[in-house]
């Protein structure tokens, strides 16, 4: 299994979020990219490569160009405004306010392009997010070239990350990109199945209308959880769409039986509609010690997720996303890899 | 003139609000209605009383129940969450996020009723806003009973506020309240006017839909400032509300000739409205020193702004809303009032 990894996901490394009313180191840090090398290498699970340049054009097949350019310009627009910490929004829209216009000041294009106060832009967002958004489509590309898996060892994250916002530890959103390489590269339907412990929003959102790509995701309720306003089991798509997005919300306080009959039901939905290829958004924040999620899952429970995800007997893509309990990161992330290759070599 | 004033303000004092990236101290503070106290009594501008308890059923008459029951309780909530700071929420609404279903975490519902994240709720917000709602509503009380005009000193401020959301260091809509009183004691046209210098997003959302009720704001643009998402010129109200809502907004370093100009168009739209009575949400951060705002106004600036306000000759209630240069916030309060007061004894 070809394991791509850039080193240039270090770029990214913001000073604080905003979290319980205060602001707090990054949950979302370098370190965490580390834990997850370390262990696929030292579980000898794959050779390591560097993704291929980002080819031309890549990014606009599914964000926004206003918001790529807005995020290309954003640090040095902040900065020059003689602001020196991260950037961070201020505000956003209420109940009634507008859509239509967006405005033209550097806070105010933050507040426009973006959904929580949790993902700060820095001088590096830039080379670190486009670097991982080229881990996942080189991943992409090993998978539609005939490797049975892949891993994309992305980071930032991107599953939160919609067609014109960024949020949620996200900015470009690498699975959604990696499935649409693979519809360009010849795949009639393509399947994204979502792990992460939050609902992956971002990929909702690009796909919702789409028949082409059936999402899953299995996550926290947004009931009570991150990011409260999507996310819903009544959510299934609309026009072409419809029928073509499957929310699983959990409770919190969900263990491995449960949500393995959640996840059981998600595959069987894959299954049925029959992709050519499938992506998977692999966050690991499912795990009973991550400080920002409220699911029960063991250790133990990572290589069965796994050998069901192989299950499927497809051609499979495996994105990093969210995952925050540092100390048992790697060993569950390669665990899940552990369980996928015991059933795909 | 009678000048409202309750201690009970010095209940909200915030730690920190986000801005710039960081959170710093919050500009809104206590310091602020002591420095206007302080400077009318020293200028002698009227009595000082106590507001009367706030009426059964009042608060209920501008806000959504639901989001009252919220404010109340939020504290409590956040701090049996194990929280120690404010209370800010941490994400919020990209678009395609739904407005139809409400989380019922803390957490989820300070996202859901909120519009920024510099507007701490603390363990003493309820008193504090329960009780600038009661300085408004007695301040409107006395003009309904016969004054030309008073002053409700009101802390928080009010005017971001809308029917279910808060943002903008606003909680309760004290010059909204303070209208419907008016309303509700006979006045059958009420104006609101809106000098201070944001958008008053909250105001405009609350009576968007009305006809007895003429809203008009100057304000810096929204393209470029706060609150972003309101106040372009081509809101002008809906169904029996349209034409009854006037934004003016206007650049960035505007100083007091065009600021006259836009002041006398908006009082000439009141003129010709013919209101009972005027309620003014009289925020003072149009001052060049204003540490948050782009305006040019000068302290001489606002003399003339009281006497063009009061050359309506309806009776009036003051309503204190921003200003955050604190050193020279009371004396242009003063000035404001007295340039009124030469008009109206
Ligand atoms: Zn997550
Ligand atoms: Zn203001």
């Amino acid at each position: 299994m070809d394991i791509v990894f850039s080193e240039k996901h270090g770029l990214q490394d913001g000073r604080a979020e905003l979290v319980n009313g205060e602001l707090k180191p990054c949950f979302e840090a370098p370190v965490r990219a580390e834990m997850v090398r370390a262990a696929l290498a030292s579980h000898d699970l794959g050779r390591f490569r560097d993704p291929d340049p980002l080819p031309e054009g890549a990014l606009a097949r599914i964000h926004d160009p206003a918001f790529l350019a807005f995020l290309e310009g954003a640090w040095d627009r902040w900065s020059a405004a003689g602001r020196t910490w991260d950037a961070l929004p201020l505000n956003w829209r209420a109940k009634g306010m507008r859509f239509d216009r967006a405005p033209d000041s550097i806070d105010g294009q933050l507040s426009h392009y973006s959904f929580d106060a949790g993902t700060p832009i820095t001088a590096g967002t830039w080379a670190a997010v486009t670097s991982s958004a080229a881990v996942a489509l080189t991943g992409a590309g090993l998978v539609a070239g005939g490797a049975p898996v892949a891993f994309s060892l992305c980071r930032p994250p991107g599953h939160h990350a919609g067609t014109a916002f960024y949020g949620g530890y996200c900015f470009l959103n690498n699975a959604a990109l990696a499935v649409q390489a693979l519809r360009d590269a010849g795949a009639e339907r393509v399947a994204l199945l979502d792990v992460d412990y939050h609902h992956g929003n971002g990929s909702q959102e690009i796909f919702y209308g789409r028949d082409d790509v059936l999402f899953v995701s299995l996550h926290g309720d947004p009931m009570f959880e991150f990011p409260f306003f999507l996310g819903h089991a009544d959510e299934t798509g609309e026009g072409a769409g419809e029928g073509f997005n499957l929310n699983l919300p959990l409770p919190a306080g969900t263990g491995w039986p449960d949500y393995r009959t959640a996840l059981e039901h998600g595959l069987a939905r894959i299954r049925d509609f029959a992709p050519d290829a499938v992506v998977v958004s692999l966050g690991l924040d499912t795990f009973k010690a991550d400080p920002i999620s409220q699911f029960k899952l063991e250790s133990e429970s990572y290589p069965e997720m796994g050998g069901l995800v192989a299950g499927l007997g497809r051609p499979t893509l495996l994105v990093m996303e969210g995952g925050y309990a540092v100390d048992d990161l790697g060993l569950n992330t390669a665990r899940f890899v552990e369980g996928f290759r015991q059933v795909v070599g």
